[in-house]
């Protein structure tokens, strides 16, 4: 019977859990120990149960029309969203109403959306998170160019995706480059080389120059199961805060 | 004593010898057999030895002040240039006028450029070679890459050059795109990306997709000794042609 | 309906299509025209339909337990097998006594094997394929380091895999390195570096050097489909042949 | 006039100047503010001035067969060596003995050694650096690689030199594999791959592994200048200490 209560489990939903991301990350959640899958929100295959898109997951979960009405069948204490910009936003002022723990890993957000959402969460005194990446590849990637640009200025970012990636250049490389360039000595603009080759997994590479030698740091994405781990970080630490998270190492 | 004559040899001499390129040149041609360097021509340093600038030549190589002073002295079969354009072009007449074979390392011609040397170099009925890069690699690059293509028609230029590099893309680039894009099913224009980065050595990236894979061959100048080898063939064989030359391979 | 006859279609089954590659080539043949997937042999899942294992296939394939089954309910004209070297064995030798061409692209046949299929195709006068890798890019990849071995000699292979890669070094970097090491001045034999880290896609590299520059050719797998035009394009040929063919590119 | 006073200045002497990372380290050295060349320690070319190998060097400096002769005329404050073992040894002890702050690039010293010098330089209250690679690139890639494998633990080393190189695996990789390893959960040895290629620049690559990506961390060296700087670094701040320094990160 899915649905039944695990003892001690935190009980989680996934809306988007049948696109590229959103399967691999209930993949990952459903090997997770103290996580119960309660529910997935998806307009497609409403009704039927997720080994349709995963034949090899273990326990049942169900897939929903939408939010209502998982959460009226089977309440869950976090919502992790994979969903587009606009049903991403709308989720979002739901679980605070609900008090649901937001985990968003949708991308297309403003500046002035992650200000909304952070004013929101910090007023109904619930954690939520807003994470452009979860890969900890990228977070740790992030850290270690700040300590590369900082000793090799000459920074340059060139990154590779199939020709199906929507933006160019991609939020992670925008992000990265502004998170880099105030470490640089005359806080320039550091260039982004934004290349698109069918075929290809996504690969985050900032090359650094100095006197008489380079560094590169190349980030690839090989299965997007990497986003897992992230998630299930999140997950288990999102109750403890009162306001939004926007960067992965403020979970750890 | 310099200068004197050595049966059976090529006599050459190197406009543009004291340059970064040029010593390179003159290094490897002084150690091959049957070639005989005459003589280099460069306005900084005329007067004194290639031994200031390389100090491990075994042979002595004076330094002329110009083509004519050098030819006065020691004239050679074969003129190799790499000197600036207008440089370039005025030896090129000159040796046409003194029957000695032109071999043009000097990069900047245009094709109305090549139009006039190939005209001029046919009515005389004398060989001269215009080759924009003379490394066996990238002679191989661009074979290999064709066969690519044809293959994996998706293809991307990626090149690395020190922030030196005067032109944006090279003419190495802008080459192998031009030889490459009437391959392409509907002959697209193939895209360039220009990176500079302070420290690196001349990188070539040529980037093939395809249906879940990729290919990519890159080509890497670690030092300017590797034009030598070139440099020799051509002017061991351009005796032989009536015309312009401006394909490496043409000179196998 | 499935396994109604299409008039003029080329009926294919698939041994192992439910494995990691087979299920990539069964997604791929089932969207070329005048290919009929009459079934897949998989001893799990058997009696079940492909759309198990991928939900967006719009043909009906049913999994058969063994090969005799889906003779006996729907007769290919071509075996594409992709099951471990015993099942594969036995399949090639059912096949050639039911006038079936096989199609191999198993993997750990021996020179001994090759040479039994070899003679039972001749003595049969059946084309049979016995390909070690299907993809595009490695065919291309091993004409291009062809050409570049014979210009720049000193040649290595750096192959990189995940951790489950069961051999190392891997099948095709050995046949690579069998393949180039007679272009070489000296017959050497080409060192091969072999690289394991979890995550990674396949990923084979031949680096070549020469006097101050190197070449590298990379091939990157990102997508087992890369195997799928290559199966096609044996499917499609394969019934002209009387032998035994071993080599994709004899195919075209 | 050479050997004169310079008020304020540092005296930096450096044997080995006239070798390939010598002569380098002596043109980056003599153009930094603060710092006086006073000679150049080595057997071949001694008497002569380091204009012979360095032909734009703005100030004369003279090469000395022996350190002997050069404090006899013009004592150091600093001894920068980048003399072979033998002889960098001896020259540690000279220097102990005259006060002179010894600054050793120099490579093949054991953990003995170090350890013989760590006791000297305690004993002597002197400051002295022992330091294998003074590029700030490999600091930086050091610092970096601790933070990647923290997170990514499944790490490799690949190294790329020219068949020159005279050790196999580089004394830089089986440093960074000692400091790496410990943070590694099962304190695992890290596998190193040593690749040889005729025409490459020195290349240190650390590849890390996760759930579904790779990180990979490359440093090239392009100019032996490179490690210019960092013995600058340790020309500055030696004295400052009285003891033996082992890791440029200390000398900040």
């Amino acid at each position: 019977m899915w649905g039944g209560f695990i003892v001690g489990a935190i009980r989680v939903a996934v809306a988007g859990g049948t696109g590229q991301t959103g399967k691999e990350v209930v993949r990952y959640l459903s090997s997770v120990e103290n996580i119960q899958l309660v529910g997935v929100v998806a307009r497609t295959l409403a009704g039927k149960s997720m080994s349709v898109v995963l034949p090899e997951l273990r326990h049942e979960v169900r897939i929903f029309p939408d939010l209502d009405e998982l959460c009226a069948q089977s309440r869950p204490h976090i919502l992790v969203d994979f969903t587009p910009y606009e049903a991403a936003r709308r989720h979002f002022y739901k679980c605070l109403a609900l008090r649901i723990n937001p985990v968003i890993g949708s991308t297309g957000f403003s500046d002035a959306d992650a200000a909304d959402f952070s004013r929101a969460c910090s007023e109904a005194a619930l954690g939520g998170a807003l994470i452009s990446n979860f890969s900890f590849g990228s977070l740790v990637v992030k850290q270690a160019a700040k300590l590369l640009a900082a000793v090799l200025p000459d920074t340059t970012i060139v990154e590779t995706y199939p020709p199906s990636k929507p933006r160019q250049p991609s939020g992670t490389s925008v992000q990265l480059a502004r998170s880099l360039h105030h470490l640089l000595p005359a806080a320039q603009n550091i260039p982004i080389h934004t290349i698109r080759v069918t075929g290809a997994v996504p690969h985050q590479e900032i090359r650094f120059g100095g006197l008489g030698e380079t560094v590169t740091i190349a980030h690839e994405v090989t299965d997007r199961i990497c986003f897992g781990p992230g998630v299930a970080l999140a997950v288990k630490n999102i109750a403890r805060f009162k306001s939004l998270v926007t960067e992965l190492e403020n979970l750890i």
